[in-house]
Order: C-alpha cells, then structure tokens, then sequence
C-alpha cells in the first residue's frame, strides 16, 4: 500500500522553496508555520478560529498528552485528531524538548530518558521507542524521533557525544517506527496507519558535526528532516548559517522542518535557506503577554499610547480582532485581565503569523521571493514601534 | 422629537408576556436574557460569540467601567459600544451594587456612597447624580437608578429607612436625567441622545414595603421598572412570591427587569410571575468553574465520569462546543487549565441561556406557555446530573 505521505516540490525562488505535503488528514502547503497546541489546544483558540487563521497543520506536544489525559486515552477516543476535533494535519514532537525543559529530576542515559511528571511526581521512562509507540497512539500525521537537546552553549565534545546518541536513538525510533508500522511487534494501539517520521539533525553550531548528523540520519532513512537544537539561545546570524549549511545537505525532494523558530524575520530569512516547515510559541506566547505582531513591526499593547488609539491594530491585517477593535479597547481589555484579551491577541498573532506563510508562497510562485523579503523586512523594522 | 425608546407588549399567556423593546441600537424581543459584560467584555466572549449565541442586548458594570477605562474617556471615543464594537442595545447598572459588593471603605449617607476603588484605593463618590452623569457619558440604552443594596436579611425597619432612600435617590436620579436629556445642567458628555432609564423598587421580602416602593417609584415616571434586592439569599419561594406581588403593581405597558436572577428554572418561572428581562452572571461565572447547564440538568465536567465520555455536553444543543467537542475533550481542557475550556464552556452556557428565552418566547406566542413551563421544569429535574 503506498504512503498517503507525500511531499512535492512545486517551485524555488532564491533559495526559497514551494511545495506540498500531502498527508492522510489533507494538504499543508509549504513553506507552513504550525501553531503550537501544547494540550490538544492552540491556547486561547477553538479549532474553528485556527481554520479562520489560515493553519493548515498544527502540532501537538507528547509529553503534555502523554501525561494528561495520556495517550492510551487517547487511542481509545480514536486518536489526537478525533479527540480534539481538528481534522486537518497534526505533527507531534517526542516529547524530549519537554522532559528536558520542563520535567523534574531526569536521568538521560543510553536507554533513554527517565524523569519525574511536573504535575505529579510521578515516575516515567521516555526511550527511543516509547516516544514512537506513544505518537502512534496519538496517531499525528508526522511524528518526530527522539533526539537528547542540549543547553547552549555546549562544548564540542559534549556537542559530539550527545548528536552520536541522538544518532544511535534515531535507528532505534525508525526500527520501532517500522515495527509499529508492519505490526510485527507487540500491539501498540496505533490509530494512523499513515503517519510518517521525521528525523531530526543536531550538531549545535559546529557545521562539521552538523553535516555527520545529517549525513548519517539521511543513511536511516525519513520521510522528513528537521534541524534540531537552535533557537536556544545562540547569536541570531550563527543560526542562519547552520540553517543554511545544514539544508543544503538534506534531500532535495523531502521536507525540511526548522524546530521551535522563530520571529517573523526568522521565518522570512529561513525559507530563505531553504527551510519548509516551522513552529513556535512565539505567536500565541506573546499574544497573552501583549506582545503583537504588525506589519509594521511589535506593539506592546499596554503601552500608555494607546490608550485612546482609535485605528485597529495592524491596518493591513484582515483578521477579524483588527476589522473590529480598536487599540484603546485591546489595550483596555487587556489590563482589566479579560480573557478576551487572550483570545483576540492570539488570533491576531496567529493570523499575522499565517499570513506571512502565505505571502511568503504566493512570492515564490510569483518568482519574486528575494523582493518580498527585502520588503518585508524594510516593513517590519522601520517602525519597531514598542521595541 | 419622540424618543426611540419604546416598549411593545405584543402578547400574553399564563402571565407570561411576549414583548419588543426599541432602542436606537435595535430591538430586543422579551423576556430577553442578558448577559453580563462587566468590564465591557463578556468573560471569554467576542462580540460575535454573543451575536451567535443570540444575545440581543448586554449588560455593562457602571462601577468598573468608571474605574478603568473612566467614562471620560469611553465617552471621547463615542461611547461605550463605540468604543466595544458593540452595535446592539446595553444595560448599564448604576454601579451601586458594585460598591456595595466590591469597593474598599464605603460610606453611605443621604449624598450617595464614598468609596476607596478596588483597583488602586482612590477615593470616590457615587451619588445619584453622579450614577446618571456616568451612564449618560457611556451611552447605554438603559440606564439604571442608583439605589440602595441591603443584604439579607435585613429588619423591616431597615428595609423600610432603605427603601425610602431609594425612592428619595430615585426621584434625584430622575431630575438630573431630564436636565442631562434637555441640556439644562452642565455638560456631561452624554453619548446617547436615545437613553432610557429605569426606576427600581426595593422593599426587600416586605410585601407593604415593595407596594409602597413601586406606588411611589412609578409615580416619580420611567421608562420601565426593575425588581432590585432579590435572589440575594433569600428562600426560593419567598422570591417568586414578591416577584409575582410586585411585578403586578407595575405598569402593564412598560418593560419589567428582575435584577441579578437567575438559574434557568428562576427564569421559566419569573417569566411566568410577568418579567421580561433578566441578567445573571451565572452562566458566564459557571462556564469557567467547569459547570454546565444542559437541557437534562447541570453537569460538573471534571467529574470522572466524563473522562471518557464521547458525547456532546447537551444532544439537544446546537453550540458549536456542543457540534465539535466531546465531553471527554472538554473536561481533559478543564483539567489542563486551558483559556479555551473558558471559552468553550461559555459559548454553551449562553447558548443555553439565550436558546431558553427564545423557547420561552415561542412558547408565548403560541399560547403555550404553561405546557412549556411544565416540561422544561420536568427536564431539568429530571437528571440533575452532578448536584
């Protein structure tokens, strides 16, 4: 039976690609920016409002689904897409980034990762193969390997040591991957017969790792790649060179996933260097903080200036927060505490976010990429308006 | 130039009275539900969520809207649905429940209420006048007098010392609104040229007292009367009981408001005792706590019980959390502390609320309000699901 996992390259323009994922829950056209539902949920967003925004896929974060509701819950309910109710395209991560940034008391060693539950205490063991089983009950459309995220910045050696395990563990997550899928080992409650897995490179910022990694998860064999362990911190133009070395090593004909970037320029000046797929919390983060995103750069809503500002918020935008609000009334919604607030800044936030995707797809179908981005960045940085 | 204000009692049937009430922000069919936007927001809810939900009029707190963002300043920038892109008809209360309820260090002479703000301690004072300058500079389609709020119980004296300040305060109210509507006083901003204003009879659970009340408010002259200082503790029975007493002194022809109440069963049955128009923040206050009111009793979503539960919250509803979402969904989003159970929970509860008065006034025009009476109390018994 073939894969209803596909990706077509349709078009490149300066370095930037267009193309199409096709998956057995529909279409993501690439270059795509995935919203973040951490808990089965975009915060702030119903389903419908994400529709309205433009996603076409979001992502999922197993290690909040695999401790609640958990994912066997899951399965039962017939997967993360039933469950929630969004019957469009979702990607999950293993769950590493989380146990490494959120839980209590981990043990890493080659197993894999042993740690204790934030909301709990409770005890639990996240291996390679645990983290395949678990996304495939969640059923997502891609799931990702487990790979060990490391701190920036990190030494060389320990850079070395810790992309060889993530190397080691991306076998065993494709071997399992492929077990789960042939149904050869035990049942494991999977509820997407087309999922697909992505591996992931790591390598920090040292390119010479960075290519072994690439070169030797390639050798395993994904349906996807994604660059792992950036946007943590390292300097913003050293990341756009590992982004543009590593991409240019990774399958011309496959996607190419950028984990956990970025700002609006980041994603701009990404796609750039060829890069396919992104997600963040950025948007929806900073929209419950009052942080907006603009066409003319951010706006820290609570800002005094606003306080009888009639225009909308971004002129240019279409979304329905900006056709009816004022910055007075988003301003004052948001420091009476509303949680409407929330909800009208992240669908702005989102929108903007989205919005740019599909910019960013029409210039590369245009053949005008190169000119897009110099505009959009003139844009965006001539009024940092709250900087 | 006749007042856009105007109230039409289109029919009647076992007390219950079908109506339609004009303002120069549209019509409003009664009995009406409103919900309560207290701080120009209905918790969790966009303007178009209570346009879906079937609000046809809204609630806005006097009190908060006075503290943040000030009249003043609503009143700059047009009004208060101007300023909260709200084009239907809104109620606002007089804000002194609110200080009554909320404000630090009140105290109440003949003059009004001093009060230190919740929000920063300033001092201020709400006297009757003031009530009705604050409203005008708002602009609401109905403004409200301020009157006296006991709590319960209270002794007959007290309750008749009580009552007569509100008649007293109520006639001051009046004076300054006609000065406002005509332009004899000093300007204050007034925003609404089309304003109503309601009279309220207090009186507490002294029947004497609320006839004495009601004789003398209606003989000062408004718009349409509110029942102010019930459903604040007192025994249900004894509730409908002055509800049913003093609803039939009032005028036939004018609209008919029953503060503050209620569950949904309050509403079936003060329909029923002859009211038109009820606000309650118990379905938006409830939604966030996880309660749920359905067409077969009240449901708590994070009980266990539901952990699993593949369906809607209410078959017999057409919300979109009721369309989209399990209960499962829904309480695993309760649990995990997420913005969108608020929103979720409130969309449905509205619904229900709304899709309650919409029943009750079909129920009216065809003449078969009792018979509707009886099922719906029977329904709602009938599975109290988590009492």
């Amino acid at each position: 039976m073939p894969s209803p996992f596909s990706f077509a390259l349709l078009a490149t323009a300066d370095g930037a690609r267009l193309g199409e994922l096709r998956t057995s829950h529909g279409v993501v056209q690439t270059p795509a920016f995935m919203p973040v539902g951490t808990q089965g949920s975009v915060k702030a967003m119903r389903q419908r409002d994400l529709e309205e925004a433009g996603a076409q896929i979001i992502l999922g974060n197993t290690y909040h689904l695999y401790l609640r509701p958990g994912d066997t819950l899951i399965a039962r309910r017939g997967g993360l897409h039933r469950f929630i109710g969004w019957q469009h395209p979702i990607l999950t991560d293993s769950g590493g980034y989380q146990v490494f940034s959120l839980a209590e008391r981990r043990r890493i060693d080659e197993r894999g990762a042993e740690f204790r539950s934030h909301l709990d205490g409770s005890v639990h063991m996240l291996s390679p193969e645990t983290a395949v089983d678990i996304q495939a009950r969640l059923g997502s459309d891609i799931a990702m390997v487990l790979d060990e995220c490391l701190a920036y910045p990190a030494s060389r050696d320990e850079t070395a040591a810790s992309m060889e395990r993530s190397v080691r563990w991306a076998a065993r997550c494709r071997a399992q991957f492929a077990s789960v899928r042939d149904g050869a080992g035990p049942v494991v409650g999977a509820t997407n017969p087309g999922q697909a897995q992505f591996g992931i490179v790591q390598g920090g910022v040292f390119q010479d790792l960075r290519d072994r990694s690439a070169d030797e998860t390639i050798a395993i064999g994904f349906e996807g790649y994604a660059i792992g362990g950036l946007s943590v911190g390292e300097p913003l133009d050293l990341m756009y060179v590992v982004v543009s070395e590593t991409a240019r090593r990774l399958p011309e004909h496959q996607p190419r996933y950028l984990m956990g970037a970025g700002t609006p320029q980041d994603l701009v000046e990404c796609v750039a260097r060829g890069i396919d797929m992104f997600d963040c919390v950025l948007p929806t983060r900073n929209a419950r903080n009052g942080q907006l995103f603009t066409s003319q750069g951010r706006i820290n809503i609570k800002n005094a200036r606003y306080a009888e500002d009639e225009s909308p918020l971004d002129p240019s935008c279409g979304c329905y927060t900006c056709r009816t609000h004022s910055r007075a009334y988003l301003r004052h919604l948001y420091l009476a505490g509303e949680m409407t607030a929330g909800v009208l800044n992240t669908l702005h936030n989102l929108t903007f976010y989205l919005d740019t995707m599909r910019r960013i797809r029409e210039a590369i179908s245009l053949r005008a990429f190169d000119k897009f981005r110099q505009e959009f960045l003139r844009s965006a940085s001539r009024l940092s308006l709250d900087s």
